[in-house]
């Protein structure tokens, strides 16, 4: 296989120079890796003037595994052309593109340095009073103006066919919905928490409904998803969101994306509890999540209502007791997911900051009890909540 | 678009000779065409030694309303590579594919003419020892093997994006789950059901179950399916079965396929209770249908349950308990897709011989009042059946 990697600074500089057209005519360039990228190669190619573009480009391996772990170069056309698609209908909420280029297999786009990665924005408190209304805009638009909902049933098949994407559909089949449910070599558990992960291993009544939500991952083509939208994918400031990184986009269950966004808020929330500050401190930026949570979920739930209002032009899909009836289900597959997404956060072998952060293992077993706990029940009773405040009534009273 | 219709009989002679195999150097052929296609050309070539094939070309517009309904030509290539995944599994119960020709847009196959039709069949009242158990084998077989419950996960999504089908799926999108429950112009309604028919275009709670299906036929990408699988896609006699036209295969759920087989039963069960012939006669035959569902049902879901069990390999998906689920399931969702068939044979465009050939409009009034209510019933209440049997005895009941 070819290897299109650039072999200097000077190459990255001119493709971003040729590609982006937003440098000034001899202007000084510079470059600089930036090391998030763990499975790709990403780039910050900037001038003396404050202007700057990113590259990323994806090899035919994982970047912080090497030629071991092969991955389908196509990804980075797939996340060229999801950022096009969600650009057409929240173009403030996502990077903007500026070239893909299929041979290098690498695109050029917006510089959203002065957001914050959102991960690390919620682990140092920070209160940002658009983010709920922002992801709820950007999942409702996104996710209803791809599915059968809004689109023309010839258009819909198209675009399955071109987000068809099984390398890294791959990856959140095995990590989301198989290895947290068995002793698998992948997994990454703190010895604290052994009882309990065993415990879970024998849980057949829990690893019947993962399999059920598995298998709607698998087979049910309803959206075009970002599918990998956990917080480390949220940029945000005061002044607003950026939605990055769609390379496991995918047609698949609409409630997978807002499920993996309600998780990683709940995944806060349980760190919370144990990382520095005062406890009022503490508490009150837990209420602050779940009514982010809340604001979220009604945003999205009331645009998506909307949308369907106005826009499904289908007869059989407009009927008011439809939409209704949708909404419900959207909201139990919507807690389930996020429970899937809890539990592998804790068992599986992707941590996030939120609980490894919390220094001490005994004060981190906490946390992470309380997520195995919460994800569980957010799974097994995903279909009795019936409101987003009955969810968050069930969180502050576990 | 280029026309590539046979120009002559010699043409279509020519072609077979050169791509079946079958006939012997300088043997006399004929042709005649087969009036049944009405999406098609197909013809029939045979040579004086009692060797014949069949030859189906599909042009750029459905053959019996002309260049007014374009219809794409990639059918016949989806036909042909449909043929292929049957065969691998149930090569007694298809046809034989001798030659797939992309520029002709035409398939050789096997004439299996020595079968007949099997709705002409169940109007004649022939009874086909094996009929129950080849259908169960056929669906069961077919279906698995092309699920996530047995293939690896991306020889599954290849698969996808070589089945998709969106011009025949939309006629089934449009005559199944739309037209019937509507005044719409394409429908064919006997004049005695008119009250009937306006009662269930208000029936919203209908119309809701009614969308729940069609999303999931449009989302549900579990299986390869036939796509159209009634009473005259399936040639029987004493000897065996043979399932012919897959040219709406798609990716879809597994369910349409099952229901589409009881909703053809179950139309000409309802038939038979007005078509001539004693009590005695009638009433024995549809035991025998009741029968042949039962046996279909049990053969299906008895070998269904034996491949998950022996072959499904994702541990997430081979638990008894979802295995237990997924079937329990997936009958009431036969049953609901069931309800829709009989529906659209009663209301909508294409009709069935099981109840057009009743000739008084008044008993086919009866028969086709009966079918309505049935087929409501069973989609209102499909989650409640819980085994075949409970169909039945429901099925007598009314």
């Amino acid at each position: 296989m070819t290897d299109c990697k650039f072999s200097s600074d000077a190459e990255v500089i001119a493709f971003a120079r040729d590609n982006s057209g937003v440098f000034q005519a001899g202007a000084t360039l510079g470059v600089e890796e930036i090391g998030d990228g763990n499975i790709n190669f990403v780039y910050r190619v900037y001038s003396d003037d404050g202007t700057s573009v990113i590259i990323k480009q994806a090899l035919h391996y994982i970047r912080i595994i090497g030629e071991g772990w092969p991955l389908s170069q196509d990804r980075i056309r797939i996340e060229a052309e999801a950022l096009q698609q969600e650009a057409a209908f929240c173009p403030d909420l996502v990077p903007r593109l500026y070239h893909f280029d299929a041979e290098r297999f690498a695109i050029v786009m917006e510089d959203i340095g002065a957001h914050e990665n959102l991960r690390h924005a919620l682990i140092a408190r920070t209160r940002l009073p658009l983010l709920a209304e922002q992801l709820g805009r950007f999942t409702a638009d996104t996710l209803f103006h791809t599915s059968d909902l809004y689109l023309d049933a010839h258009r819909k098949k198209e675009l399955v066919g071109r987000f068809i994407n099984p390398d890294l559909c791959k990856i959140t089949e095995d990590l989301f919905f198989w290895d947290p449910y068995c002793d698998h070599e992948r997994n990454n558990i703190n010895p604290l928490l052994w009882d309990e992960a065993e415990a879970l291993w024998q849980d057949t009544p829990l690893k019947l409904e993962v399999a059920r939500l598995k298998y709607r991952f698998l087979t049910c083509a309803e959206a075009l998803l970002h599918g990998d939208l956990h917080s480390g994918s949220v940029f945000a400031c005061a002044e607003g969101t950026k939605v990055i990184d769609p390379e496991f986009a995918y047609f698949g269950p609409v409630g997978f994306d807002v499920g993996s966004l309600l998780g990683n808020l709940l995944l806060n929330y349980a760190g919370q509890a144990q990382l520095p500050g005062s406890a009022a401190e503490r508490s009150a930026y837990q209420d602050w999540l779940l009514e982010t949570i809340a604001g979220f979920w009604n945003t999205f739930s009331g645009r998506f209502d909307s949308l369907m209002t106005e826009k499904t032009q289908d007869p059989s899909l407009n009927l008011p007791l439809y939409r209704e009836s949708y909404l419900a289900d959207l909201l139990a597959d919507s807690i389930g997911y996020a429970g899937t997404e809890m539990i592998r956060r804790t068992l599986g072998l992707a941590h996030v900051a939120d609980l490894e952060s919390i220094e001490d293992p005994q004060q981190r077993a906490l946390a992470e009890s309380q997520v195995l706990k919460l994800g569980r029940a957010m799974i097994m009773q995903r279909g009795q909540f019936g409101t987003i405040d009955a969810l968050i009534a069930f969180v502050r009273a576990n």
